[in-house]
């Protein structure tokens, strides 16, 4: 026998149990190489007598060298060191910190940032929100606290379906919506139920992230030209694609709604081949001002071309991880027979609340509210932009929350930017969102030849920073 | 001029206003061919004198025909029916409701199911998940609203890193975690980190839903057979698979502890080749009855050659859309260049109620207290399986939710289940965990060769459920 056990100094202060001791020591031995292959270890009565613990501290110690495999228990003989011969001595190795990617670094936002994606959250009904919350909470029994459905809970699938019905047109069942934890995931789902190799065709320029999760599929992607009706349908039939990702209502970033004529050439084209679809990102529909708001592409396809994904994080708040997207019904057939196991991304309490905030109409006078806000911001920023119109066209300004102003004296959007940021102006350039076949630089030659084209966001600003943020650009893009 | 407008009725009790009345009749007379392409349109004045409606009325009712692309203002001249030549006739199909799939049917389960994935809810501390999403909501300003990091939130990642670290030995940064609406989710993203055509290994039996999973990525799958101590690594260096997906700590379903050896095999293999790696699925570590949990395979790793990814959803509630995934830094480098636009599909308020949850400590005392009664449950099981052992052997019962009841009467599952059935006890069959290679059907010469496995869940059971299931096992198996 060994004189292994002399050499644990168990020490009750050292914030681990005795049995965590004993079996860290043994364990470190092992590991060591100190004990060896099939070395008898002192029996549990002999260790415990000698360290002066509990038999069944060293029990649990044995017991738990036994579970990880260190040692082996072999009746009536003992406790003995099992195989070490795959035992893995390798060491930390040095320099390991410094493989360590920098972590980006995110330059410091200017003062006055027109940013196209940001949204007013101050006037969010946070108390209502609460409320309901609330509510929920005190009734909620297990159930709630269950997995939900995978493509979401029923009653939140009909209270989506009435009101896309009613907001946007949509004509779907509460069976082909598909709730999800935002867009990302819900286009992860739908590469999953469209297969693989599929070619896509997209807007140019368009909405980037759309553009970078196709190309996570390794999806070919045909970049479109658009005419200020929206995407050419004739560009769009001399691509091969089967899918085409457009956003009829308010295209992203040019602002173009388009006109019913090519809406209809749109479906035409889904209609004459095999398998075509269109994927309509109706992503800020709920934004607009003049008229009531443009039905959706989805609203005027009878033969189930159309792929209809919204989202509740632009219209609500961003963290309001809730999208949704409504299947035609061939799609759907492919998703419950080969999709359907994929569980549910958002939780049935989340699910809860924005079913009672849309049905109970707090949605609906948000939306109200909010459309107001924008419009108000809206037409503070066009009147001060009128000092512009000699300069620049304004354009793009029936809805969302961006407008666009076209350089009329043949400068860059580069410097048009830079002289901004001098100022602690962010502007956008048209550019950014403008993409070449198979790469994700921007279109140089696209630069040279269109006029410069700035992107003013206002959802996020409040009205003193539009107004600061125009003047500043006033004393420097045009007197 | 034609007579269009005699034709409008308008009637102001029908609940839609006068303009929305006026756009419809146009519209619909343009669709349905009254209404011809360029024909001129009676002026804004002339209507609204006709229909005795004001001039605000008409305006907006042709504004949003012209909005919608029906209607072109020329300037001077008037209102012409646009374009019509892409206006798409196609009618609502009939038979189009027949094409619907059938939703899927659930059979009625049976009273007393054993089912191995149930958990027991009826001790969750809902009065505190309450209580710290009140707090949370009452101090919740916008920020808490805003979209967090794709990585998930730095607090939650800090607490799941120290948790990670004392509960399962797993080393690693709060920067190296990416938190997840579910495992799906995270495999998903996975799937985009590691890239096509990755040829991944699976235990067999596994765990049917990853399986599916990475048969939706189309990823070659070889299944390597187990013995006692898990997966078999020389079968596994014999196929050609460079990332390889265990359950280390409990295999699901055969509930296998990996001993140390066998782990530092599997570490070998991965050292061994061009960026292999090992996925480890903790999933439900945190039940363990006898000695410590075992430490995670990840905490054995110092090359950076396993992704660790657990979930709260079992430990807490099911409901609780999160689980985290450890990268180590070769892919968390990929995943940033590469990946990071993808969206987190976590709430943050979500983030912020499971951050305070564990960092004070209720996570803890939760799991104590669900081990303690876990534990009674698994005892009473065993107890009352006593009067089984001289048919069935029976095993597993150190770790996780569920136990193995091996036939020794050489009888086939599928009698075993349907004669539990008839009871109206719900049992489960090791055979549905079995795969073949590249199919999804059960391996049938599996069954005939290897003893019939009974898999009896007893997480979502009570103790009253788990005797009486029991004793009507008792009579239809044993007796």
């Amino acid at each position: 026998m060994r004189e292994l056990p002399i050499h644990i100094q168990l020490d009750p202060q050292n914030g681990k149990t005795l049995y965590e001791q004993i079996y860290e020591y043994i364990r470190e031995e092992i590991r060591k190489g100190n004990l060896l292959q099939d070395e008898r270890l002192p029996s549990a009565r002999f260790l415990s007598d000698y360290l002066q613990v509990s038999r069944t501290t060293v029990d649990m110690a044995y017991g738990q060298l036994v579970a990880e495999g260190y040692l082996v228990a072999r009746p009536k003989r003992g406790y003995f060191v099992s195989t070490t011969e795959g035992l893995y001595h390798m060491e930390m190795e040095a320099g390991w910190e410094k493989e360590k990617p920098p972590l980006a670094q995110r330059k410091p936002g200017c003062r006055y940032d027109f940013s196209p994606t940001a949204i007013d959250m101050s006037h969010f009904p946070y108390a209502t929100w609460k409320k309901i919350t609330r509510n929920i909470l005190v009734d909620a029994r297990s159930q709630m606290f269950a997995l939900g459905e995978p493509q979401g809970d029923l009653e939140l699938r009909r209270t989506i379906c009435r009101y896309l019905h009613g907001s946007r047109g949509v004509n779907c069942e509460p069976e082909q919506i598909i709730v999800g934890a935002g867009n990302d995931f819900l286009l992860l789902l739908l590469e999953k139920i469209l297969g693989r190799h599929v070619h896509v065709a997209m807007e140019n320029p368009t909405y980037i992230r759309a553009y970078k999760i196709f190309r996570s599929f390794a999806y070919p992607i045909s970049l479109i030209p658009m005419d200020d009706k929206g995407i050419r349908v004739d560009r769009l039939r001399e691509s091969d694609a089967q899918i085409a990702y457009v956003m009829p209502s308010h295209q992203y970033p040019t602002g173009i709604s388009m006109p019913i004529g090519r809406r209809m050439e749109l479906l035409r084209w889904a209609a004459e081949g095999q398998e075509r679809y269109l994927i309509e990102d109706d992503y800020d529909s709920e934004f607009r001002y003049k008229g009531k708001p443009l039905p959706s592409l989805q609203a005027s396809d009878r033969l189930g071309h159309v792929i209809y994904i919204g989202t509740f994080s632009k219209a609500i708040a961003p963290a309001i991880r809730v999208s949704y997207m409504v299947l035609p019904y061939p799609l759907l057939e492919k998703y419950r027979r080969e999709c359907s196991f994929f569980s549910s991304t958002v939780s049935r309490i989340d699910q809860t609340i924005l079913n009672e905030f849309i049905r109970d109409g707090y949605f609906e006078r948000y939306l109200n509210k909010m459309r107001k806000e924008y419009r108000m911001k809206h037409d503070l920023l066009l009147g001060e932009l009128k000092a512009f119109e000699k300069d620049f066209a304004v354009s793009g300004g029936s809805a969302g929350l961006h407008i666009l102003l076209k350089d009329l004296r043949g400068r860059s959007e580069e410097i048009l930017a830079q002289e901004a940021e001098s100022e602690d102006v962010k502007v956008y350039c048209m550019s950014a969102f403008q993409m070449k076949e198979s790469d994700m630089e921007m279109t140089n030659e696209k630069k040279q030849k269109s006029p410069a084209t700035m992107i003013l966001g206002y959802g996020g600003m409040s009205e003193e920073e539009i107004k600061e943020g125009i003047h500043r650009l006033k004393k420097i893009w045009i007197e």
